[in-house]
């Protein structure tokens, strides 16, 4: 079994946490957000980048701003109810920052969750969520477990396709714990494009294929991919079809647009999609020994697991991610020099 | 890309569907079951055959026949409502069978979604419920949306493991459509060991590799991981994560046994496992014309997306099945010939 994390590259930069988030602030401010707006999304794009996600982190603020200055994100607008029946709430994202909206549907279904036990929202014409594990760990904080999704633009072939028709359409699953929370943050495809570029820059194979080459062959060749476009669904088949039940859950709920529509739209990656967030306060039904015998219970059955490899250990999903965080937190967040360079200037900063 | 369905051999004999039903509920009554639940299930157990579904249809009837006399299922209880909090229901399957208990259960969900636009019902203590497909089915036939997953014992590594540690977990989803329901069911192994077992005894390879052989290379030779038990989680860490999220949720929600737990009491497959039942009644909240706008267009996005393979064409989730489901009603029911022959025996009728 080859190793699937990689540490990152020795000569890449490391900026403190709080200089990063207030670089990425600054920007966002020039870009016309208000302060506070501003404020909350360079936090979240900074935690990304902390968690070792610079991909939707520092990575995508040029893309943002770009975004902003094109009209396709409306950085002034905040998401409304439109719906509310009993748990189940309908939001309204109006274009507005994807983040925003994400954190606040989050919030409300996990204050729902704890009047009733367990709250969803349904959210429709919103913008790019960045990292969708964002809001499984905001969730497990509050206490709640919780499962997210989010429709997007077509960026994949359906399973016997060779032209992009579904999203990647990543899901969430979190689980509160009192020694580090169990979060999971999966799109629908094996590897992003951005993982794609950077195994290529690097002259590298994938660890497994990751799509199919000019003669429809399985390859873990990242420029194959790239050129034909033909990246995979997670799991073949299975990922491909749970891309097509997210989607269209997501947009029926909501009364938003589905991928097919997201594409016809054309406002860019994730323009007017939709998202459902659902939050359980395990405790109105449970008591919290039960729930921690749970929870304790399957941690040690995966830590006790026999490994693959030599020397190896089985993680829970999450439990890298809080070591990442961790190291980063301590010896600053590892970047890519022209990216941080790049929005360096956008904040109006000569780059160290 | 290689084909992904087979069709059935063509030395299968074909059981038309009425006599297939009707043998099996024979065998249960002749096991000790009631004859209305007997009728029940074994007309659930005949439509995932009809389905082509026979690992979880017909050659299933000998092993729950058998988990009948261990006293693993109690063939008399009845799935009792224990905890009751607005929308969000929990229920003791109280070691029932499990098909009757997760056909009441996405019952009272959809019932529930009708009263509050949505429902959900986490059961706890319920046996094996087949093909979990067959509530999705369900909600969609109830004009619900549905999703409801299941944990199982171990059955697979986690990722990074070598040995069992985590279930296979299936997962389903289900949007109603007046021309044929949108279905998914999928485990989250990649292939199921019967699968396995069908390809070694046809001296075939698998379409894509299926686990880790004695060296620990994934490989496609169905031998070689029976011989390791180092089944492969679709989407590699993917498929693992969810498999372990999908538990905890499980298991938290019901108050009910985690895989671990569902390992140490070892009552066979699935011996007092949890469930979770989510439906979603779309009108509640948006017209049937938004509903069917999303779900039409997505169906055809899908179907003119340009297909790999020559002659090929995309499929949505359920439309295969309908396709089988169709040509088995008309031309009768595939089936291994020794496993109809074992079936009629409990049912105590010379086979054909």
């Amino acid at each position: 079994m080859r190793p699937l994390a990689q540490p990152p590259p020795m000569d890449m930069p490391r900026i403190p946490f709080p200089e990063l988030r207030d670089t990425i602030r600054t920007a966002f401010e020039r870009a016309g957000m208000p302060p506070d707006k501003a404020a909350a999304c360079a936090r979240i794009h900074a935690e990304s980048s902390l968690d070792g996600v610079n991909s939707h982190g520092l990575n995508r603020v040029e893309r943002f701003v770009d975004y902003i200055h094109r009209g396709w994100v409306d950085v002034r607008a905040e998401a409304v109810p439109v719906q509310a029946m009993g748990s189940l709430e309908v939001w309204d994202g109006r274009l507005g920052p994807g983040v925003l909206n994400a954190q606040q549907a989050m919030e409300r279904a996990t204050d729902v969750a704890r009047r009733d036990g367990m709250g969803i929202v349904a959210l429709r014409n919103t913008t790019h969520w960045m990292r969708g594990g964002t809001y499984g760990w905001q969730a497990a904080e509050a206490g709640c477990i919780a499962m997210c999704w989010t429709n997007t633009e077509s960026c994949m072939p359906a399973w016997g396709a060779r032209s992009e028709c579904i999203g990647n359409n990543p899901f969430v699953a979190a689980v509160p714990r009192k020694d580090g929370h169990l979060v999971l943050d999966m799109a629908m495809s094996q590897y992003s494009y951005g993982r794609l570029q950077v195994t290529r820059l690097r002259g590298e194979r994938l660890p497994y294929p990751g799509g199919f080459d000019a003669e429809g062959e399985l390859t873990d060749d990242p420029a194959a991919i790239e050129a034909t476009r033909r990246i995979l669904p997670t799991g073949f088949w299975k990922g491909s079809g749970l891309a097509v039940m997210l989607d269209l859950v997501a947009a029926i709920l909501s009364g938003g647009r589905t991928t097919a529509e997201v594409d016809r739209l054309g406002k860019g990656s994730c323009g007017s999609c939709c998202q459902v967030f659902i939050a359980f306060d395990p405790q109105s039904q449970h008591t919290a020994a039960t729930i921690e015998a749970a929870v304790e219970g399957t941690v040690r059955q995966l830590h006790a697991a026999m490994p693959a490899g030599e020397g190896g250990k089985v993680r829970h999903p999450g439990e890298r991610t809080l070591m990442t965080r961790t190291a980063n937190l301590a010896q600053g967040v590892p970047v890519d020099s022209g990216v941080w360079a790049a929005v360096c200037r956008l904040a109006g900063q000569p780059d160290a």
